[in-house]
């Protein structure tokens, strides 16, 4: 990644940015413009936010591989970095129009694998296509989650009892194709990320701990962990957090949030450590598991 | 266990079984009669069925602690064992009655941890008044899941790969205090039981079965997985399926469901077993892990 970071760093073409929905696309671009760096962005039409649409360089379907692959092509782009959220399409529709680049049955045991998978399978595709893939990681470093405390609060000494708890449980998991986040209180995990999301997996959380459970308020030192697996693709696939996580988890009863530092996004810093100190929350970046493998 | 079980059998005291909801109350009583044994009931009241009660030789409220004791204590029992569900009472009302029994701290801290937490802290109450607990798998083992194939079908090849998914991931969540039970599909992860309980899961599980994915119907290989945690103490926390989780896993698109074999209990085994057929669901005992620490 290092080695891909530097080949962009140093090649003539721009970094071509395919935008989703949300601000990432556009904070990447600004990062970029910041570091003095080219970019070209690629829009998908019904997704891309208003603003980077007026900002984009062109406008692609989402189901529109060719025409999106012709148009990274000719950009001849040191690198392309996929930013913002979209649908997941319909399954039928997506095998129809990857049909024509990849084997059959490849897409179809993509496809019956989990978002991991699929978008591993969207990666080697633009990788077969001669196109570079990088992460926000590799293009935007500053918008990661730092090591330690974002904001003004730090957790109490539940909080960090669960914290480490959240840690632990989600380096068990590491290995097993499960979410990457947890609701933990006093130890016990209220929570385990599935593939509905950390949204709604808060909203578990939430009534959970509204029911009578310990001493009849919510459970002590309750804190959302969120972080990266081992061996995650980062350039597709980023553990986010951002001002509506904040709010879904005070209304859950969090005392704060811990992630991954280096492999976490804050998305719009600003506003997510302000709501964060201003509800009461303490935002907290953690450190490397110390084991070898990470 | 097996001393205590050995003890039990040969001390000339009856049985006591504490009984609250459903039929496991009879159920443990009808495999004593079989082998011979004497039992006495005491029903909770409000919550040990109409045939529970009748054959009750007592019947106390739930939080009349003191009174159980009482009654336990003149049965002079080979041993007690709690069976059939209870609601959890309000944490203030728990409090309250406790409170003449043991430690404020230590009633505080047994409060604010888990399910397993407050079960150990009742258990406590029962040894330190001279009363042994013994476990269903003591008292009446047939009521316990069997290795191998309980009903007509056998997973195929997809729900094998996924049983043994939710098997290695259960194994890894061992350590942890959550639910000890998952749903999985084609190795991945669909949702892990947290204190909502499994029917609250399956229902999750459900959900996400629905929304697209993979090839527009229901995820490949699609199974429950069930089994005790390392550890866990079978006296007071017992896994269990039952005719309701058969439906309950056949609407989420389950193809079965697997238990760990010994350490989960299967209520009702021929009403549960002949619905598992009806409905097409493979009902399958899993052998302990192969690890020495089990």
């Amino acid at each position: 990644m290092a080695a891909a970071a530097a080949r962009a760093e140093t090649s003539p073409g721009p970094v071509a940015i395919v935008a989703g929905a949300g601000r990432l696309p556009l904070l990447i671009a600004a990062a970029l413009d910041q570091a003095g760096r080219s970019c070209r962005v690629l829009a998908i039409r019904g997704f891309a936010d208003p603003a980077t649409r007026r900002r984009a360089d062109a406008t692609v379907d989402l189901l529109d591989v060719r025409g999106a692959l012709d148009t990274l092509c000719a950009w001849a782009p040191a690198g392309v970095t996929l930013a913002g959220a979209v649908a997941r399409p319909s399954p039928a529709a997506l095998l129809n129009t990857l049909a024509a680049y990849r084997n059959r049955d490849a897409l179809r045991s993509l496809a019956s694998g989990g978002d991991d998978h699929l978008l591993r399978g969207v990666l080697a595709l633009l990788e077969e296509h001669g196109l570079q893939v990088l992460g926000v990681r590799d293009l935007a470093p500053g918008l990661m989650a730092p090591e330690g405390r974002l904001g003004a609060l730090a957790p109490d000494e539940a909080a960090e009892a669960s914290v480490e708890a959240g840690r632990a449980l989600l380096a068990s998991l590491s290995p097993h194709d499960v979410g990457q986040a947890a609701v933990v209180a006093s130890r016990r995990v209220l929570a385990v990320e599935g593939p509905e999301g950390t949204d709604r997996m808060l909203a578990r959380a939430r009534a959970l701990a509204r029911r009578p459970f310990g001493l009849g308020r919510p459970p002590a030192g309750m804190v959302l962990v969120k972080r990266a697996k081992d061996g995650q693709d980062l350039r597709v696939d980023l553990p986010a957090i951002g001002p509506r996580t904040v709010t879904r988890a005070a209304e859950a009863g969090c005392l704060g949030i811990a992630v991954g530092s280096g492999d976490t996004l804050v998305l719009d810093r600003a506003e997510t450590v302000a709501l964060a100190d201003r509800l009461g929350l303490f935002l907290l970046g953690l450190p490397p598991d110390p084991e070898p493998s990470r």
